[in-house]
């Protein structure tokens, strides 16, 4: 990933040294490599994949936190904290370009599709939130947007590696069922995290989504079950221009209330899906690590 | 073009239907088209190419708006004076996805790593601009820029149809170096007109690159000329913060002086080499069409 940038402007290779040494998770590229392992894929070009993917998920945090005038990510200085707007908009640019030369190495002319189909979902569905955050709360909304803005990256990376591996079609679209489990489990306790992880671990305020105006599943739940909760009436109208005070109490209500365990149910759901769509899998090491990702998804802290 | 954001967010429709509905010349499909019908390329491949291309040009071109914070651009007001800097940012990560998606659909995966590789000399070539615009100004700088700038992506359309044409490796290099020649001729001819266009035509105010601190073929020739001029001390020491009144001085010297039709002759000898690299193509009427597009490239008044 590094070597992306050799050969290109100094600055350049500055700031992917920068959002690389960051680190992260690194949790889509750990798919790519246990599935493709897992059904035989060619080593190089799965390393190829893993780094594609891994780029083109750096490529679109780049300008999320541009957009969001977020100054801080994974506890470190986002670019748009030491760059100027314009920089980050061509670096965002410039890791897209590389994610997609990456992508064609895999010499797989439908994972190349796949690949600029789901910039283009990641894309609509920031575009979407954009745009109408502050729409009436539902579920299908909450669905539509955390596929688009996780769950088909995780969905990509597990089909892509089953892709470029010697197996059926079956086999293919198990694997992105596989990725689409884990995906929706993984951004669902992303949101529990909002509310009740600690500040310095999670790196936000408490509730930052919900203090935002964007309505996450935990405020789902809370709102179906307290119907009557005067806090809520305002979220429901669509109206967040309420004072500070109201939505802290309102957060601080729903980190109490059954609405986080029974979110953390829906993404246990979602992982023993995922569990269950390794079934035929070969059995191995690799079967058992994917297995031992998608129960980490709900245990993680970060 | 249009169809690309069908089935996405409807402002984004929106948007796509602005920026394609303010026209254009279309000169980078065209030479697609063109020479993909000179050497007898699939029709729906081609097609789906010059969209390609066109968008990825789109793309560039929105983000390069937000960056220079361009209100108009061909007359028409910019995406990003009509919307937040945070939709135009997605807007174009949006058609770059598209433009990807549609590359892709050529079934040609050579095509697609050129694609890659272009858009990141395109971007790289920006932020080098970006970091360095006020370095001495020197022709080997020059070069590179306007290659980055735009001969990459008239190259990349000439030598990706033929790509996808029944050719020989022999004919696509040609026609890739007929691309780069009309783009080189294409950029040099834009730099001249900021200095002789009309603003009514050009669309800008006259000398406005000069202006922003940017050197290009017609001040080199003049800074060459007229060492001794007292207005081009301050910019070879690269010092571009003297007053508007003597940058304005200097753009009206240049206007009255041989740099313009000094510049004017070397995009003449790049439309040569063009028009020669032509020699052992298909005669026919794409043929004479490749040759008129060189032509006209020194002839144009925008």
């Amino acid at each position: 990933m590094r070597a992306q940038a050799d050969g290109h402007h100094p600055e350049l290779r500055a700031a992917l040294h920068h959002l690389l040494g960051a680190g992260g998770k690194r949790i889509r590229p750990t798919l790519v490599l246990l599935t493709g392992n897992m059904l035989g894929a060619d080593p190089d070009k799965l390393i190829t994949l893993a780094a594609a993917v891994e780029m083109l998920h750096t490529a679109t945090l780049v300008h999320d936190d541009l957009i969001d005038g977020a100054l801080l990510r994974r506890g470190n200085p986002t670019l748009n904290a030491r760059w100027s707007p314009a920089s980050t908009v061509l670096t965002g640019d410039f890791i897209f370009a590389r994610a997609a030369k990456l992508a064609a190495e895999t010499d797989c002319l439908p994972l190349m599709r796949l690949f600029a189909e789901t910039l283009a979902i990641i894309v609509n569905g920031e575009l979407t939130q954009l745009f109408s955050s502050r729409d009436i709360a539902n579920r299908e909304n909450y669905n539509q947007r955390i596929f688009a803005k996780t769950a088909s990256l995780f969905e990509m990376s597990a089909r892509g590696a089953a892709m470029i591996s010697p197996v059926d079609e079956a086999t293919v679209e198990t694997m992105q069922d596989y990725g689409y489990q884990v995906g929706m489990a993984f951004q669902i306790v992303d949101d529990i995290l909002d509310f009740n992880g600690e500040q310095a671990e999670v790196g936000k305020p408490v509730g930052s989504d919900l203090l935002q105006g964007l309505i996450t599943l935990p405020t789902l739940h809370y709102i179906e079950d307290h119907p009557d909760d005067p806090n809520i009436r305002p979220l429901l109208e669509g109206n967040y221009s309420v004072g500070q005070k109201q939505m802290n109490r309102l957060v601080q209500s729903i980190r109490k209330s059954d609405a986080i365990s029974r979110s953390m149910n829906e993404a246990e759901k979602y992982v023993a899906q995922a569990v269950r769509a390794l079934t035929d899998m070969p059995v191995g090491t690799e079967r058992q690590a994917l297995e031992d990702l998608a129960r980490y998804i709900v245990d993680r802290r970060i």
